[in-house]
């Protein structure tokens, strides 16, 4: 059984994830600001925007101009995400600038990979070489494969496990037929449909078949129980995690209305902090990004942190009045 | 070592902790309502109201209409609490209709405990034998004592778990000397302080030293930690809990503004159901009930089921569809 780890990696997805999902439009020089404070607050990888059509997701047609016009920290790896061809060629233009992960995503489910992509989870597939080749071609020979639905799915129930290993075989067998290998390992509870029991099950069976493969949670807060499936993960050596700040984001083919987003950055860097598991992260200025990401939407978000605080600072107001 | 329990116990206090500490005012009549949904919802207790000066809670002002005015449902104890012989002495009138706790609150800090009631912690326990006198002349011969700020304080900051077997144990020798014994020991995260690694110590600690004590948790959300906390708490087998409809309440003490109140009941219920723990209430009742206390208090609240819906009902339509 693995332990908590010391240190884990958090992926900063907000302004690509969460922005993606906000009806109100968003101006690329609050974006452009939003992810320079993220990048004060030395997040390792920050996912900046989504190189996709403008006709339908308008939100990211500003994909270039925020790689343009971002302060690049020291440390920070910025990346992207496309969905075809012409998408990874635009992010391809940005090489020297955007670490490019060779990524694959499938679903837990065929109902859930036709609402998002209008083909089942076989039909997908069929398209594995194609990519496969494209990133080949960039060097990289390698699949990192994102399960969504990985967990559950509003239109086809529970998912079990053993039918997230399957059809990670499926797309090895296809990755290795053309050369390439499967990478890191990406489960999403893209409906808030994981407890942190399931969390155990469903990563010790991944990880009895893949000892070696990086896994990745990308987790949302649909139900409440994010914070403590994150813990769960950790209990058994996760490491990397997708996060939003401000608990930004959510799903926009799930099903169900006014629900929560994915887990917020800032809340979970809390919980490392107390934890004692180190995540390279300044928490108070994560904090002050939270704050700033919901003045730039508008609305309320979810996070807990930019309301509640972070517990060192009282703990140094204490000291302070202790030996006053 | 304790395992996860199979039942646990959940104490709605909304209609108490969480409307005491709402500014709009809610009528009576709408607070009625909300409690006839909890008892809908099969909640084995109900905080009902406080007996407490109408100048200082106005809020808790209708006490005695509550008590006359909710609809009594079967299997479910209603409480609600006092913090004065005045108060008490209202509350004992309804000993029919009402499940007198002999309740004694104490702090973790003596900050909190001045913030909160003007005295000290050595202070409050002078105060103990009249209260145990009080208690016995109903028949009551023991304290069920709550320790506030039993994780941590805003003023004093992090409060170790021996500490808080000194309080419980001074206590104990005030109420053994007066012919009253230790009953349940409530411990409340009242600023949202506890992480799950301090719970399972806390409790260990405290059950350690009183290994047949009932132990209940107040948990606040304050931090985006409580249903970890809730896990934690699970899995070192304690099976009693205070929450809250819809998340509701919070601490007015507390130095932080916005912050989150009591974690939720729905999420809590929800995320026992998933866990195969039972609690005997009804999830979807309970969901009702969220909803129809965001109405009554007029804003957003922070539970997540409300919007978020139980899972069992989309296994029920993804059933539906597969054998259609």
């Amino acid at each position: 059984m693995a332990t908590t780890p010391r240190r884990v990696t958090v992926v900063e997805v907000g302004p690509r994830d969460g922005l993606q999902n906000e009806r109100a439009s968003v101006s690329t020089a609050d974006k452009i600001e939003l992810v320079n404070r993220l990048s004060d607050a030395q997040l390792p990888v920050i996912e900046v925007s989504a190189f996709v059509s403008p006709k339908w997701v308008p939100q990211m047609s500003d994909a270039e101009q925020m790689l343009d016009g971002i302060k690049r920290g020291p440390g920070v790896a910025y990346e992207a995400i496309w969905l075809n061809v012409a998408g990874l060629e635009r992010a391809a233009q940005f090489r020297d600038r955007l670490q490019l992960r060779p990524m694959f995503s499938v679903a837990g489910t065929d109902t859930f990979m036709r609402k998002n992509t209008n083909r089942s989870v076989d039909e997908r597939l069929e398209e594995l070489p194609g990519w496969a080749e494209r990133y080949q071609k960039l060097g990289l020979d390698w699949l990192d494969v994102g399960v969504m639905a990985a967990f559950g799915c509003n239109y086809e129930g529970d998912v079990e496990p053993k039918h997230v290993v399957t059809v990670l075989q499926k797309v090895e067998q296809k990755a290795n037929a053309c050369g390439s290998r499967l990478g890191g390992i990406g489960l999403a509870d893209t409906m808030g449909w994981a407890n942190p029991l399931q969390i155990k099950r469903l990563v010790g069976t991944v990880r009895e078949r893949w000892p070696n493969a990086p896994i990745k949670l990308h987790l949302h807060d649909t139900r409440a129980l994010a914070v403590a499936n994150v813990v769960a993960a950790l209990e058994v050596g996760v490491d990397y995690f997708d996060t939003a700040v401000a608990g930004m984001g959510g799903c926009p083919f799930a099903a169900h209305k006014g629900a929560a987003g994915n887990v917020t950055t800032e809340d979970v860097v809390f919980l490392c902090q107390e934890m004692g598991v180190e995540t390279g992260i300044d928490l108070d200025a994560m904090i002050a990004a939270g704050q700033l990401a919901e003045r730039v939407v508008g609305h309320p978000l979810p996070g807990k942190l930019k309301s509640g605080g972070n517990l060192e600072t009282y703990r140094a107001r204490a000291r302070a009045v202790a030996t006053a």
